[in-house]
């Protein structure tokens, strides 16, 4: 039993999401599941990093499988599971991981990029990778707010319902507005020690609803402190959202062999 | 009559090209006269300044057209036409036109880009926006062959059969290779006075097979003293092809009103 870890980029558009679905429905899981069960002979499940909603992108999810007996050319083994998947999804990196490495409770930090099409007129190249807002948006402003979101904070107010955790406190490491590239495209990038169900999203949305607002960051830390959902408001939509990159302790690492 | 000046972005691929297809498979084209016949009450034929071929992008296409009588809200053109065209097409501008103003016989010069990704792994992201090359690329030895593109020259060695051209000589005032942000992206940007039919498609394909045999530059001089398609060998597929932008005379650009 020799445990796998994978580096997966996905176009989230033609999914519902990372989770496999009981109807069926296109999910990233169940077309990773079933090239490796190919590949495998047998069975599969994977473990994810966490789940990304219909839509949401990835850059770098970390998954993790074990199958009872190894690749037979396992040098080999990103290529053939590339050749097997749609062209939707790709395997970036594949690594023999320690038995103690788990994708989902190892995980250190995860980074997420949300992407915003800041221009009166939509964008076609951008339509499913970014969200669309026509308004000019004051950069500073959004800094602002984004700087409050950063320490460890109780996250309740930006949970939406649905899976029940044992604390909404998390860390933030960083979170910042900047312009990409130096077209109409922005970028919110933020890092931290875990995120409660489309807490991303439901950051945006909220700093996009204050912006417009010219809200002062104080009405900010009101919603942190009502912890209630309904004080946040908005859900920026899911095709903006990227998970970019899920960190594990460097011990961990360390022991993850390259094939 | 007033003659209107349209900029369009759109992603080619779901599209078969520009240009209108006899059989009514989707084309750029057609999904435009479409939306400005209906808006017009009449039906409206759209000049491009060039066609794209199927799976080509467009940042800054340019087209014509000259409906019989005024649009009632005009400084809401570009928003009653892009409400109405399908996601992947977006007028960007519109401008009332000089009557001597044509989007193909007025225009100056071009620029096109083809995006490449250049990564033993594929990309899911760019699958249909960049060509994947898995070998490393060598910058340098590509932008020698681009500076033996620049200048006044014969192209017929490539031009794809089909379509009749009075001349196979066209200027090419810029041409260069460079990576597209940190990525393993790279972009090569081509300025010229007009194009021939796949033009940039068969000089993108040959640069790569002339890098991949590590060939001199003067490989490149004997393909053009050839005057012959057969000489050029490769195509570059068509999904990493993105016309960028089309050039007027300042004294027709002047006349021109935004709308």
């Amino acid at each position: 039993m020799t445990k796998i870890k994978l580096r997966l980029s996905y176009d989230g558009t033609d999914f519902q999401g990372w989770q496999r679905q009981p109807a069926g429905s296109p999910s990233i899981q169940a077309a990773l599941e079933g090239v490796l069960s190919q590949l495998f002979s047998e069975t599969i499940k994977v473990v994810g990093s966490g789940r990304t909603d219909a839509g949401t992108h990835a850059v770098g999810q970390i998954a993790h499988f074990t199958p009872s007996k190894p690749f037979a050319q396992e040098k080999r083994l990103v290529r053939a599971i590339n050749s097997l998947l749609p062209d939707s999804i790709v395997v970036k990196d594949a690594w023999k991981a320690p038995d103690d490495f788990h994708s989902l409770f190892s995980a250190r930090c995860k980074t997420y990029i949300y992407r915003i099409w800041n221009d009166p007129v939509r964008s076609a190249l951008w339509r499913n990778r970014a969200l669309w807002v026509p308004q000019p948006l004051d950069l500073d402003l959004l800094n602002q707010y984004a700087s409050g979101i950063v320490g460890e904070k109780d996250f309740k107010s930006f949970q939406s319902a649905g899976t029940p955790v044992k604390t909404t406190v998390r860390r933030i490491m960083d979170a910042k507005w900047k312009p990409f590239k130096n077209g109409p495209l922005l970028e919110f990038r933020i890092t931290g020690n875990g995120f409660l169900k489309q807490m991303v999203r439901n950051l945006v949305g909220t700093q996009l609803y204050l912006e417009r607002h010219r809200s002062e960051l104080a009405r900010l830390y009101d919603i942190f402190d009502a912890k209630d959902r309904q004080a946040a408001k908005a859900t920026a939509a899911s095709h903006g959202l990227y998970l970019y990159r899920v960190e594990y302790p460097p011990a961990l690492d360390n022991k993850c062999l390259k094939l």
